[in-house]
């Protein structure tokens, strides 16, 4: 048996998300089933992924590990997978890793990146890609939230029910917003995130952003670990698995 | 009557073009329908835009007039639009114009980009604005190439059959690739364009980019005035109407 990890871009809009759920399409359940046809094998060949994405999430960077018997050199796995995944998945790349390397548990922190459009128009190029605000944000005011989420902290705040994680703390590396454009760019990267987490962050920021509560507050919800206190949960479709680093 | 002129950003994948064909979903046909309803008029409102555009191309900037008996302020009439169109549709602004304006022959140039995408492995989430080549392409010779279109020239080797226009003469201002990281666009802005010459422009100049022909030999097809000398028309995803500029 070798291990293989995988590194997988999906368009994440017509899935139901990254795990297998009966009877729905999602991003694990399609990997699986084009391995094993690559494989040849019977049913299905399970998949571990460093983490879930909800339903309407993209990945630039999902990585992927499974084990098998096989020859088959990397390149013509990823030829072969490719071959049989639809067309809103892709394998970039396929490594040979060792037997202890797991894509969820080596992972030592992910980098996700939110897109929020300001725009008074609908902007149909970019829809499957950006959530689109109407009114014009506070870049500074956000700036200022982000840097509060920097360091160690508990997300209880932050962390949708529906999660069974014991924990919700989580250490954060980088946290900031960029604007590019019409866009704004939340870029995040921490050892791990509570379900929902960026989403969160990103709606309870966009609240800041509006005038709606301040950085000081921002600190305050935060502290209160209590998922009433923050903002709404950003759309899915802003969101956007970056990387995986190991 | 008042004439107005929009300006249309849309998605082109799931249409069948920019022009009405019964019973198939076209981009001037969901305007007009959305017109009807803003401006409560029975059945729809005739719509012309500054051209046609195929099945699968997408445009950042199509503009087009209407007349029309209405108070509504031009942002109002944009909110109601985009209200009703579909969300692969947009109405980025709108304008009273002269009743002389017309958005086809009033237009002194249309600007538009193809993005060509090099990877061996696909990339889910470009995957409706380029067209994807396996191989890397030669970047300075289609540049020479490019040069080769710039000027006034006899179209005929690069306007596919079908089209009814009399003269295949075309004046092009600009004619250009870029790379873009692994992507490599063309941006060609001329006075107008015969039925599919942007596509069989970058059909041919991808056989020089894989050093199937020659710049030399470029240049003898455009002389030959003989669509069968050129390559192939490139596949419409990778095409975006830019800006027409009046």
């Amino acid at each position: 048996m070798t291990r293989f990890a995988i590194t997988i871009e999906y368009d994440g809009t017509d899935f139901h998300g990254w795990q297998v759920q009966s009877a729905r399409r999602t991003v694990q359940q399609v990997v699986e089933t084009a391995l094993a046809k690559t494989l040849g094998a019977e049913g299905t060949v399970a998949v571990h992924g460093s983490g879930r994405t909800d339903a309407g999430v993209h990945a630039a960077g999902q990585v992927a590990h499974f084990d098998a018997e096989t020859d088959l050199s990397t390149d013509t796995l990823v030829r072969a997978l490719n071959f049989w995944l639809p067309d809103d998945v892709g394998v970039l790349r396929a490594e040979r890793v060792c037997p202890d390397f797991h894509a969820r548990y080596s992972a030592k922190s992910k980098l996700y990146r939110y897109r929020l459009l300001c725009s008074p128009v609908p902007r149909p190029l970019r829809r499957r890609f950006v959530y689109r605000e109407f009114k014009d944000l506070n870049l500074t005011i956000m700036q200022r939230c982000a840097r509060i989420v920097l360091g160690i902290h508990d997300f209880a705040s932050f962390t949708s029910s529906g999660s069974n994680a014991e924990s919700t703390v989580r250490r954060i590396f980088r946290s900031e917003w960029e604007k590019s454009g019409p866009e704004f760019h939340y870029h995040v990267r921490g050892e791990g995130f509570t379900y929902n987490m960026v989403r969160a962050l990103v709606g309870t920021m966009m609240e800041a952003g509006h005038g709606r509560i301040s950085p000081a507050h921002f600190r305050r919800i935060i502290l209160a670990r209590d998922r009433t206190m923050a903002g709404p949960t950003a759309a899915p479709q802003g969101l956007m698995l970056m990387r995986v680093n190991y």
